[in-house]
């Protein structure tokens, strides 16, 4: 395979694990207050409202707004889904969770494996998270990027191709010369109908313990995880 | 002072130096060929003519163009003007040229200064050179910062407000929150305007050995090198 000249990464699932801290801290939150929140199920159904909102954005009906905004929303349903009593959980606590977000750790493998990767590629995120937050998690988790590509920079969110297209003109490569690392397959079939390439990495803790399992979607490679994927890509 | 959450820098003259390079290798396309380039007059030459093109373009007059098509333009008036023979320079030397801009090094202190200042601020580059021509310097000089900022997110050039605003409105930060570093009046006047803090460092070396004496403008902060810099801004 003729290799491109760049890789784009998405980040939450792909690179960091939002799963745990979200868990944690909503099960802390749960202690100080003394109630009862199941921090797993707040952190997978706070999540899974992420498609819908993002799609209300990519469909025209809203204004592209950023992952904080877009995280307030879904917080609040999410709270009254769980109910008992967490629908009028304060906003201090609120904004502790959104901010969490900025916060997540990478994968043990992805410092490692992004290094790697760094000295054959152009690295740069490509996430639906905004440049600020991309830039947060990337101090916290010391993840070293060439650049922080966002859909923000597209005004639109992934799978629309114009978030792909709007990176491979920022990079000033052809479509063809960029590959996504990608762990969802809505997000590599996005990538390769805009004409990138795409690599497959496993994450089957993304959703926590109780992970559905996941068969590995169409994807030109396929990685156990980034330091598999840099054995593959630079050998 | 109360310190700002984030640092963008501008690039040419202020991180990277144009001149020795640009200087150097005319003179080695002038040997290959046999004429008689005067390197430092052509650089200096292409240089100037970069403030009158970007005016077109912050008027309204052209298109935004990055900066290698920018750079087309611009060396063919140079040549032009350097005359001798050399508005016929064939199309591969000058493509060399251009892409040389892609490959200056940091000054001494750069990459020091700037990861010192990377430990208690956000960094990001703010110039007019496109987002793959600033990829292209920060991996060639190991330069490290949080992100890439560029004029060319903003679809104009600095010093229009548009410029700083955007880098702004990308760290999610207010612009009173961020500081641009900067060698150049110009660019320093247009931060404040748009309401950056501003620091001067001083580059009395950029335009090489014939180098203008500056003096130093208006700014909130004077440093003699970023090293310096980060003493004034981290103590």
């Amino acid at each position: 395979m003729a290799l491109p000249q760049a890789l784009v990464f998405d980040v939450f699932g792909t690179l960091v694990d939002w799963y745990t801290p979200i868990r944690r801290l909503a099960e802390q939150v749960g202690a100080e207050l003394g109630r009862d929140i199941d921090g797993g199920r707040l952190a997978t159904s706070w999540r899974r409202r992420y498609w819908p909102a993002m799609d209300t954005v990519v469909a025209g009906d809203r204004p592209w707004c950023n992952f904080d905004e877009l995280h307030r929303g879904t917080l609040a349903d999410t709270l009254a889904e769980l109910g008992a009593g967490l629908p009028d959980l304060a906003e201090p606590e609120r904004e502790r969770l959104v901010a969490e977000w900025h916060r997540l750790p990478p994968w043990a493998d992805t410092v490692a494996g992004l290094a790697e990767l760094r000295t054959s590629f152009i690295t740069a995120t490509l996430s639906n998270g905004h440049v600020r937050m991309l830039v947060d998690l990337a101090r916290h988790g010391d993840m070293r990027f060439d650049a922080i590509l966002s859909a923000e920079l597209a005004g639109t969110y992934k799978p629309d191709p114009e978030a792909y297209l709007t990176a491979a003109r920022l990079l000033d490569l052809p479509p063809g010369q960029i590959m996504l690392v990608a762990c969802h397959e809505w997000d590599l079939n996005g990538a390769a109908g805009a004409g990138l390439r795409t690599a497959y990495v496993a994450r089957p803790a993304e959703w926590g313990p109780d992970s559905p399992p996941a068969a590995a979607p169409a994807a030109d490679v396929a990685a156990t995880d980034l330091v598999d994927l840099a054995r593959q890509l630079t050998r």
